[in-house]
């Protein structure tokens, strides 16, 4: 195929192969290149929880996303600034994108009360008293030093009616309008816009259409991943793709499990980010090429296998599951940090596994296959 | 010098250098070699807090200490040994030393009667009953794999009355002549005794000449960093120490703060643990060549600079106090890491300076000026 690329000021995405509608490209930006389709590890408080970055850059992320609402509270935007941006700050060399904090005000703040101008609340951290508008937002992950910024926009929630749906995707529109204003752009830096509409593919194609009249260098899929299912979230995602620009990255926000993934992918997003891994692995709960274990189930109390035969990861390489069994029975911090590093490495194999399918053209077969070996369940120890 | 050396079946001590009383030397033992004077990270339940294996390897920790109480309770010592032991379970490929279970038996069970035979006493994890004789402590330490076991002892608690510490130390005797008997050497593996007897000198001697007339690997010093003080602690070895063999290694037990291990090695100690690096670590404590800091400290929120300027961890190479004082604020686990990380380099470091200054023969002079400097204290950021 011919490639399709965007390059503006040294931001760009090229698409380089295509298998159906799945596709595989590559983000270049100010801090490196980021393969398609990605999936991006959240470093929310400006760490990937209990990874030290280099753990994170060897399971093969080239990008992490950070939460503006978080670094904003704490330690403040400011203060990173002055010490040099945040990729310095957090030792992360790459690529970072940063979420507006739009998602961050609806779901952790104590109060909040939105306007045409933006959004008013109080710290979920100490009860302080905050603004966040369409400006403000793209200033702090300005002062962060993002790769690729987010608008400010509201999350709609699910259920919401079509009208409450329609009323919350309009006043997003007007943010993000005022967030591309806003932009000042540096070599290399990208503003993403973020389309909502609920699960209403009129409006999600009202949404798609508005981000484009105002130009966008991404465009994200908001709104989704929020307790709508999994047959919904696809089925508006169909509704949406078609009408986002072909040479811009796309990226779905906040899914998911490997099978939202997979389905998406095959719908036509690039990235993705979500926490599952980290926090899944946190909580005794890894991902495996057959599906999901508790480690802190009593059956792998004294199984010498890993986590996943087929899995590279150290957590995999160098440990029994009886192991990561005992850490996660005595609390120690080791099993958090080993079961979120073999679980960001299992997403990140996945990603590469569905890259060099679409660069073959076999993602349906590959896609058959996984999902198949994924459903199969996990063999019992002898 | 000549070199004084000791060697049975694989398990080894060389004297390779003098500074007045102190010594540098070289442990032999089936996992490899450990250059003294040594800090030994703690691994209680196998796995040093906070911390990869490789991490611990990175500081230069040549052998680590595991918890036999800790582990014979949970996941349990047959476990391990069916699993192929605890160097393959933790991953850990250097020497481990083991203790016996009886300081914790004593700080930690709910519950436990001492006889003759041993201690009987109930799982500070769920109230089982569990009995812990000079026998069983050395099989469960030969099932975990350990290349240097401890003898049981009753760790004399402080303050104890000559009489009382007489009648512990005496039964801590009978306990070290039985465990000696029940030691299955395998090659380069090796069984320390544990010198008990309070603060009192004579019945220091007296316990030391009971172990060596029963012969040990090497003479660990017990009871002592138990809240008799340094000065006190410092006396007592200086009454212990000349009663042990010149060619065996000398362990001074659960010591310490740098202060404590320079004076110790200054009167002939060859051997150190403590669980000070890592637990201040996981509470925002540093270690640095200008004395201790709190990373929770306002004054660290905008700091720039590193821990220790002259530090080479990644915590000092990689980050600042900002980040580290951000980390432990927001409790991410990385600043747990991080902080634990720099302590036992900086343990790691105090070690090897210790052992380049005997080499030189200058310890008095480095010992000096480590200490004066330690005490100089942290300079405050502009």
């Amino acid at each position: 195929m011919t490639a399709t690329a965007m390059n503006k000021d040294g931001f760009g995405f090229e698409l380089l192969a295509r298998s159906g509608s799945a596709r595989a490209g590559r983000i270049t930006c100010a801090h490196g290149t980021v393969a398609t389709p990605a999936f991006i590890p959240v470093g929310t408080a400006g760490t990937v929880k209990a990874m030290t970055p280099e753990a994170v850059a060897a399971t093969g992320a080239e990008m992490v996303l950070a939460n503006t609402y978080h670094l904003m509270l704490r330690p403040g935007a400011e203060l990173i600034a002055k010490l040099g941006g945040l990729h310095r700050f957090m030792n992360w060399r790459r690529p970072i994108l940063t979420d507006s904090g739009g998602f961050q005000v609806m779901s952790l703040a104590k109060f909040r009360e939105i306007t045409d101008g933006g959004v008013v609340f109080q710290s979920h951290l100490d009860g302080s008293r905050h603004e966040l508008t369409p400006e403000r937002a793209i200033e702090i992950q300005h002062q962060l030093g993002a790769d690729i910024s987010m608008v400010l926009d509201e999350c709609t929630p699910y259920p919401a009616s079509e009208a409450d749906a329609a009323k919350s995707m309009r006043l997003s529109m007007g943010w993000a309008q005022r967030s591309a204003a806003a932009f000042d752009r540096r070599p290399g830096t990208g503003l993403f816009g973020i389309v909502q509409g609920g699960v209403w593919g009129d409006l999600r194609r009202e949404s798609a259409a508005a981000l484009i009249e105002i130009g966008f260098d991404g465009y994200a899929i908001g709104g989704l991943a929020v307790g709508e299912g999994r047959e919904l979230m696809l089925s508006t995602l169909e509704a949406t793709v078609p009408a986002l620009p072909e040479e811009a990255p796309r990226y779905l926000m906040g899914a998911g499990y490997p099978a939202d993934i997979i389905g998406a992918v095959g719908r036509g997003i690039d990235m993705f980010d979500c926490v599952l891994p980290t926090r899944s692995g946190r909580t005794g709960k890894a991902f495996t090429r057959r599906g999901e274990i508790n480690i802190m189930n009593a059956r792998h109390i004294e199984d010498p296998r890993p986590l996943d035969e087929a899995c590279r990861c150290p957590a995999c390489a160098d440990y029994s599951r009886a192991y990561l069994s005992h850490l996660a029975r005595a609390g120690e911090m080791l099993g958090g940090t080993l079961m979120s590093w073999h679980n960001l490495q299992f997403f990140q194999d996945l990603m590469a596994g569905l890259r060099d399918a679409i660069a073959n053209d076999t993602f349906d077969a590959y896609a058959t296959a996984f999902l198949a070996e994924y459903r199969s369940g996990d063999i019992e120890a002898l």
